[in-house]
């Protein structure tokens, strides 16, 4: 999906190196976005209408676990605690999630890949000019856990033929973008060692505005693998 | 705790060899008991007092998800679906978590505790008699996730110097053994070549009796384990 900007970052790969308070900010926040992922899987497995989806969506929130553990080891290497440093980000991504609070399960499919999706999206932008062995971890960490195969198949199934699920779906995906762009803002405004690194990190990309360009378009791109555009 | 009688086991290794209906009863009914366990974990998780504790508990959830993919192997190695061999059980699994349903994190803890040491005693005896592969992998699936440790920390930290808050959660821990009996029981009752399988193995204990007089005192040492005899 990003594969273009993907290419482009590693041609370029002009680094910029974060504090060491900006990085357990930057991995504190992906260790929590992890657990709340964790979390909203496993309760979005509860209301599967077959036993196979339940399963599925517990397998996938349990390989959410496996990457909070690779950002867990590498705080703990930095001499950073996890809690304490997930623990500013907590508010922030609860009342995101708790604004987005899925009234179905085809609700919490779409919220889950297009979730996944824009947080890959960003994190990506970052990895690309973050210094190894960081670099490689956030990579790691933001790998697809299954979850978009499963979820276009489930909604993509559950549309067709029906234009009321298909409106209702669509609506629902453009109101998350701007739930989860106007939460990404407060996390940088009230953190400000990271809110510094992102600003040298996107000052190549003419600003924060070229940034969320590319995150609605992919976005978009997403809506439509999704069958909701 | 149950290392007695898994040395007792592996020196006699009577083999009872199940039909391929009551194998794939058993490896549906651990399957099943994975994910409820799962669940049931993630959902405590969102109880835990601290984000250190919540995550603790997220980990152990994802840990028997791996458990639950090695029995889905074997599983569909047999040439059956997972959920197809769930199926059955899940309403004896979900009417016992209904029945035991904790107030608050430390009845959850006493509970996973407990519940797992029980379940983890059973399925040792029936591994001490079934042949290989399939032995090993109960035993595999039935590792201890790390929750142990946790939750006696935990529990006994808890009721250090708080009488009425261990009465009662040792008055929890008898509940759940009562239940956790009439439950299995229930499985049994249900599952005809299961049944006709356990009743093969358990001959050689001089019936279920001595079964349940060892699930008892095990029990018991876990309990003391918490604190809470």
């Amino acid at each position: 999906m990003a594969s273009d900007a993907t290419t482009q970052e590693q041609e370029s790969r002009q680094l910029v190196v974060p504090s060491n308070a900006a990085l357990v900010d930057l991995l504190g926040a992906l260790a929590y976005g992890e657990l709340s992922a964790f979390d909203r899987l496993a309760e979005d497995a509860r209301g599967a209408p077959t036993l196979a989806g339940r399963a599925a969506l517990s397998t996938m929130a349990a390989a959410e676990m496996g990457h909070f553990r690779l950002l867990e080891e590498h705080l703990n290497g930095l001499g950073a605690t996890t809690a304490a440093a997930m623990c500013a980000f907590a508010p922030v991504f609860d009342s995101y999630h708790a604004a987005t609070a899925p009234h179905d399960w085809l609700e919490s499919l779409v919220k889950a890949y297009l979730g996944d999706g824009l947080a890959a999206d960003f994190y990506r932008e970052v990895a690309g000019w973050l210094p190894e062995p960081t670099s490689s971890l956030v990579r790691r960490v933001l790998a697809d856990t299954g979850h978009s195969a499963f979820a276009e198949r489930e909604v993509r199934a559950a549309i067709a033929g029906n234009r009321q699920v298909r409106d209702r779906l669509a609506l629902w995906g453009r109101r998350l973008l701007g739930e989860a762009v106007a939460q990404a803002q407060q996390v940088v405004a009230e953190r400000d060692e990271l809110a510094e690194f992102f600003v040298r990190g996107f000052s190549d990309l003419a600003g924060i505005a070229v940034l969320f360009k590319r995150l609605q378009t992919n976005h978009g791109q997403r809506m439509a693998a999704l069958g909701l555009s």
